[in-house]
């Protein structure tokens, strides 16, 4: 059994959003499963200097007209949700505290929904009843999560998760890692397909 | 006859060489030509509050890793030269003389030359003398090209051809634009070939 590829991604992006919709069926396909890891970008671009897309007016311009165009070149139904672009901390938490209890597999299902309930159906992911909510439909107890999600260790480990990520060479999002191999980019998810077919 | 498409690039990006050798060829295949536009990133850069990749260190580990990969993939050449990244001036100067006084297309092929001496054969493109070589394999006189570069007209059109592309909404390279459509990265070229295709 090869390792699993992981998937780093921000509730928070657009680009994240699309490759998820992509990366488990990806991998699926070379015989390998995913293994999602919540990040925030605010925090990888702290530490590396580099200036959120939305925050520079002429690339942000740009990169909503590049994700309307990618989502319909491939299908993907995406529209940017009232009050974006948001820093989202409460999502990732709640991911974190579910793998704990529930198991990783428990936890990506979780945030695939929390992705699209997101950037398609545009609620809002800050909302711990929300996140409750989406957490309930997938048969996770909303007391206990609420609780959860809220407790030290889980805001430690998300910390923590960030600064693991910056050490593996993560810098932006969607990023995924593939026997040490770097991808960076929803742009890139094709580089990662011939790379695992190179690598069974 | 449609408008011809627009190439910004910088003579010290590998990704804009990447897009060079592919760019006339893409858009020969929909009938269209392309109108080659040398810009300066660290003009646009300064503009945006971007850091430049090679400053970021993680990033620059990463697109280390990603040019390699991606060059390979493609079948294309392309060797980091001597003392790279370095900021080149020189060549958009020599390009934009010899297109006032040879036209467009020598403009082209002349860049399309420096960029191939610099990304594959590590000639060193910031040598005036290197330059004239070049341009005189393509019947440009060095004389008047090496007082050419040097005009202040010359100087001045460079400058402002670096905030005509920041009006046009340019923050990277290389950058198409086509029919009003941009297209950021080397990776964004399947993207525009597929828009051309639709437009013709």
């Amino acid at each position: 059994m090869q390792d699993d590829i992981v998937f780093y991604f921000d509730f928070a992006s657009p680009y994240a959003y699309l490759a998820a919709t992509r990366i488990d069926a990806l991998a699926a396909a070379h015989g390998r499963r995913v293994r999602w890891k919540p990040v925030l970008i605010t925090a990888l671009c702290q530490a590396t200097g580099a200036p959120l897309a939305p925050l520079v007016p002429l690339k942000w311009r740009y990169v909503q007209r590049d994700l309307e165009r990618t989502a319909q070149a491939e299908g993907i139904t995406l529209r940017l949700p009232p009050g974006f672009p948001r820093l989202l901390i409460s999502p990732g938490r709640a991911m974190l505290w579910i793998e704990r209890i529930h198991g990783q597999q428990r936890a990506a299902a979780f945030a695939a929904s929390c992705l699209r309930a997101y950037f398609v159906d545009g609620f809002d992911i800050a909302d711990a009843r929300v996140l409750a909510d989406i957490a309930a439909a997938q048969d996770v107890e909303r007391v206990p999560l609420l609780a959860g999600m809220e407790e030290g260790v889980i805001k430690e480990a998300f910390k923590q998760a960030n600064a693991q990520a910056l050490q593996e060479g993560v810098f932006g999002v969607p990023f995924v890692i593939a026997d040490g191999e770097p991808f960076w980019g929803f742009d890139h998810l094709g580089q990662l397909d011939a790379w695992l077919a190179r690598a069974v």
